[in-house]
């Protein structure tokens, strides 16, 4: 999409990310125009505050006619009643997007809401961190991060084109993904994680806690998440995270056996390939 | 123990942890000598040249009856050897510990050896990272970082104080506790997380793996530790680590359950109160 067309984007859901777009938004179209629309006139007037928004709006209806972007930046299982809102005031051209980590029940939806031909595109971008709101707003959050696009058979190319043009003008790298895929990937590298993060935090009783150190921190750390956001996460989730928490148990089950053999070679060995798996995909830090 | 007649420090096992004890030594007893024994010509040379080390020892005999301390910074399953081969030459009035993961275990082998009444008192310095080597040697590591000291019934005071004014001569905080409450603690504060980082690890497939992001990245850092010394440190504490393991099995079968009812008011619960405990706890970072 050339950068002279967008004019006008509205961001529904002006929390640490829809904050985070509209600042991010501003720099890559100087002159472009960003509506927030929220439930709360505070989270509204944080997100004015740093500058993230041109016109703030508790009612999508009275600005969602002039965008040529719009952005669904609120928990997922919010998306429904807005697209309901907004879907007979679109103009023509219109993209419509999302940012949430959960897609083939989002994508589902979209496209029986505003049809499958457009002007719906699912998103992913895969950036944040364990602050909530529109205060802690970082374009840096999505520099060189990855943006999941994720089609279906129905989405014209076209408007696929159009979505990852957007999210590479905010400095993301985009990749393309089947909305079904894209839940089975995340439930494992995202959703699981952040759950095990979660158990963690209920192991030690309070004595214990005392002795928790740097490596205790860094694997709760998620666990320090958006109650809510994750909430609609799993919940849109459910199969793939299912599946993925019983494949993991096995493994515990498996390392069970493992040290409960002795066998120091063994031990040493798995050791071995998980930190070398690390090294060669995620790196050393 | 008053800061001058620490005179002469043998360290075993010059690591990370051994070097950075080596150069904290060094800040806090000026004119201390630190004789630094290990099996590997290159580690000890390493050692030397990030100036942890005034001597450099394949053999620990040739240098132990000079030492005042005597710290055993090796894979804990090396203690032992070690251990037997000093065991004759310590000079009258020599405290030797240790800066093992694992307790109970290093404890009673200790004083089988060296005997129940001293000179060993075992400690858990709770300091390191993913590095390994001297090279990476940073006293900031032990900058108010939690020490904890386990002296068993049998230990004089005198030695416990001794151990606990070192540790906080070198900038740590110190606590006293039971070896086997030790041993409880740290399985579920640190050795089941590193388990459970190490595992995760191996959850995606290579495509998946593409899609991690930073929550990914901080849920595996620990599995980028050092796989000999958590193979030593897993097999001499598998009972402790096998309960965590099977309470933390028996946590993911209730959140599945919990996410099965699709009950969003519970799930939402569960996220809350495992953020705040970590917010009254670990703090936010």
């Amino acid at each position: 999409m050339p950068e002279e067309s967008i004019k006008h984007v509205t961001i529904i859901g002006t929390g640490l990310i829809g904050g985070t777009i509209g600042l991010a938004l501003q720099k890559a179209y100087p002159n472009v125009e960003i509506a927030g629309v929220g439930r709360r006139e505070s989270t509204l007037e944080a997100a004015r505050g740093v500058g993230a928004l041109t016109t703030a709006h508790l009612d999508p209806t009275e600005i969602v006619d002039q965008s040529d972007v719009v952005i669904l930046a609120t928990p997922v299982r919010a998306f429904e009643g807005y697209l309901e809102k907004i879907k007979d005031l679109l103009k023509p051209g219109c993209l419509v997007t999302d940012v949430g980590s959960t897609k083939a029940d989002v994508v589902d939806k979209a496209e029986r809401i505003l049809g499958g031909g457009g002007p719906f595109v699912g998103s992913h971008p895969m950036a944040g961190n364990e602050n909530k709101g529109p205060e802690f707003a970082d374009t840096s959050l999505l520099d060189g991060a990855l943006c999941i696009v994720t089609p279906t058979e129905q989405t014209p190319g076209e408007l696929t084109d159009r979505a990852e043009d957007l999210w590479r003008a905010l400095g993301m790298r985009t990749i393309r993904l089947d909305p079904v895929r894209h839940d089975d990937a995340v439930a494992r590298v995202s959703h699981l994680p952040h759950i095990l993060s979660c158990l963690l935090m209920a192991m030690p009783d309070d004595e214990q806690l005392q002795l928790a150190a740097t490596g205790f921190g860094s694997m709760t750390r998620l666990a320090g998440g958006d109650p809510e956001m994750w909430r609609d996460i799993v919940l849109t989730n459910p199969e793939p995270i299912l599946e993925a928490m019983n494949r993991y148990s096995d493994f515990i089950k498996e390392f069970a056996e493992l040290l409960g053999s002795g066998d120091g070679q063994a031990v040493e060995r798995f050791f071995t390939e998980c930190r070398d798996r690390r090294r060669d995909s995620i790196g050393d830090s």
